[in-house]
């Protein structure tokens, strides 16, 4: 298992196109994945018990089990906008299976952008006219869904006789709402549906949902992955593995990519008497805002880890908790370790653009991994600016 | 019932100091609050699973329901000092009782500051030094239990009979630690033990355990209440009503104080089908980065308090939704209201120091109401510069 340079284009029947539409003034909006053949496919959606109108489509559409082609649009994400809002996103899945030439059942619809205003349907229908024709292997779909998001988000993993390669977009801002995470994985791996959809919520439970940037919960996140078949069947376990891998590397650049981020934070809870609390811990303290703020001023604040696991409901044992970060004792048995240096460890901080954090519970053997992000001014820049 | 100006100076038979015992390099880090006759008390600690030492020897000396004194310092909280540290925080209580000549059993003792580092108990036994000369009706016991806050919080409630009076600090930092509420409450009035307790336990869940500036929950937060019982019985529908006046107020001063906070943000949740609910919706929204920073931006982005809503457990119905921001309708069934727009609700934002969500969630009858800030660049300055 190996990961290969670039993304979906990689995958044998699977085609792409991006452009700009003028739903946003300027730079590619619009997005179209397709697959040469009706594709097993799987998706999980955002918990928010308020969603937006492409989920509801989507949602809809993915019922079968089966889809073909997923039309993306930035700049609107057509949250909040009642029976029009869910007709323009049915007129957007039936105007692209038209220009495809596939069903209207098989195409899957995501926007995101500004909330509460309806999306210019007529735009994404202009945009969408002879699309087929621009379909390409080297489109710049990473690019195209990317909001301010400052680097492309792809992955392409090479396993025993078949591919997954996928793109995502952080939590960049569009416009004055909230983040959006989306992301939308491909395979020519030949995987039963209720399978693939068991394997795909195993993959985003380790990965997307246990990252954060901000505690916020979007209404129009969504995970896709499409399954062509082309490969034939494959090793199960190898391919959980791969897609493991390929969520997890998309979860590491959205992490890292977070509003305002200057460094990656890792995690990761062992020995823990759950899952449940291993993963309540390692949330806990990727969410801490005091956290956040220690990694970025580079001050190796254990004291603030200890406030973050001791304000979970987590099983714990204060004396017996030890805590390394980048593999230096920090934390032993729930006081400052023997050889802790602050200043050695700062310069650590200071040299490095990704702070793992190892936290040992030492009480059961459970273990499990979060990912996240520093708060810089930068965040609050790019969130209070921004005006509706 | 009204509000007097002063604190805790105000009830009789309650006196106080403040003094720089060099625990910190500048400013009053020790006051002592002392009750002319044994009060009956109560108290309300984190649910930070760990605890400063501190809070150890206060519950354990408030298990008789009784108090005399209460000692505190600030420039160390005296938290993960393990064995010493209770030792230091059991000598901190025998000190003040010697030399206030009360039972050391009837001295509570509460600290703020650095963690991780033990407190300098010369120090304090050298400031404690014939303390009880110092006691006055005029000390400025609410200026020295400031860290970083930014004005002193005190109340003063007259009653019909008796009087309540506090004071509290807030989530400013000393050091480069996590913030630390801290409240002490005096009143004359004749009060049971499980009965103050209980009321004291009511008030808080309304008033202090309804704030929050960045979702951490401290080591060290406490709130006590110490009722001397000179003004003898009172009616105990007066004493809730006076107590939660003086909670809630204090409550207020420390969400607009919160690190680098320029606006107070209240969130009054009503038609909620519980109570809990109802807490659940208005905590969201008062703890999201985005709502937060949105404020701070004079934007009145009510997709993020939709957001902020749906992403709770509480039950919902998104459609019946309506929200006014300082009694202008934002939200009505769910969209934007008729009449809603966005440039007078901006310029409504910039010129009001306060900023009053309520939400009609229209499905139940239960109410809550949460209070927080706004989040500026200062909090992450603030928390991310210093450094231990």
């Amino acid at each position: 298992m190996k990961v290969l340079d670039g993304g979906i284009g990689n995958v044998q029947g699977f085609l792409s196109a991006a452009k700009h539409a003028g739903i946003k003034y300027k730079n590619n909006d619009l997005a179209v994945l397709y697959s040469q053949n009706p594709c097993v496919a799987a998706g999980v959606f955002t918990q928010n018990q308020i969603k937006g109108a492409p989920l509801y489509i989507t949602m809809e559409n993915l019922a079968d089990n089966s889809a073909q082609a997923i039309v993306i649009n930035s700049g609107n994400s057509n949250v909040a906008t009642g029976q029009l809002g869910l007709d323009n996103a049915h007129k957007m899945a039936e105007i692209a299976a038209q220009e495809l030439d596939v069903k209207s059942s098989d195409v899957l619809v995501a926007s995101t952008g500004v909330i509460g205003v309806q999306l210019p349907i007529d735009k994404v229908q202009r945009g969408l006219k002879g699309i087929k024709s621009e379909l390409s292997k080297s489109s710049d779909f990473a690019g195209a869904i990317m909001t301010t998001d400052t680097f492309k988000k792809e992955i392409c993993v090479q396993a025993d006789g078949f591919m997954i390669a996928g793109a995502a977009k952080g939590s960049g801002m569009i416009e004055p709402n909230m983040a959006t995470m989306l992301a939308f994985l491909v395979t020519d791996a030949d995987v039963e549906a209720q399978q693939l959809q068991q394997s795909l919520k195993s993959s985003v439970d380790k990965s997307f949902n246990m990252t954060s940037v901000d505690t916020d919960t979007s209404t129009s996140d969504m995970v896709i992955l499409m399954a062509s078949g082309r490969a034939g069947q494959i090793n199960l376990d190898n391919f959980q593995e791969a897609l493991d891998l390929a969520c997890l590397e998309l979860t590491k650049m959205i992490a890292r990519d977070g509003e305002g981020a200057t460094k990656l934070i890792t995690c990761e809870v062992n020995s823990a008497s759950s899952q449940k609390d291993a993963k309540a811990v390692g949330k806990s303290i990727i969410n801490s805002p005091l956290v956040k703020t220690a990694v970025y001023g580079n001050d190796p604040n254990w004291g603030r880890l200890m406030m973050a696991i001791g304000k979970t409901n987590a099983q714990i044992e204060p004396g017996k908790i030890d805590i390394k970060i980048n593999q230096k004792p920090v934390v032993k048995d729930g006081f400052a370790a023997p050889d802790y240096n602050n200043d050695l460890l700062s310069e650590l901080f200071k040299n490095n653009q990704q702070i793992n954090i190892v936290v040992e519970l030492n009480i059961g053997e459970s273990s499990a991994t979060a990912y996240g992000c520093d708060m810089s001014e930068d965040y609050i820049k790019i969130n209070a600016e921004y005006t509706t």
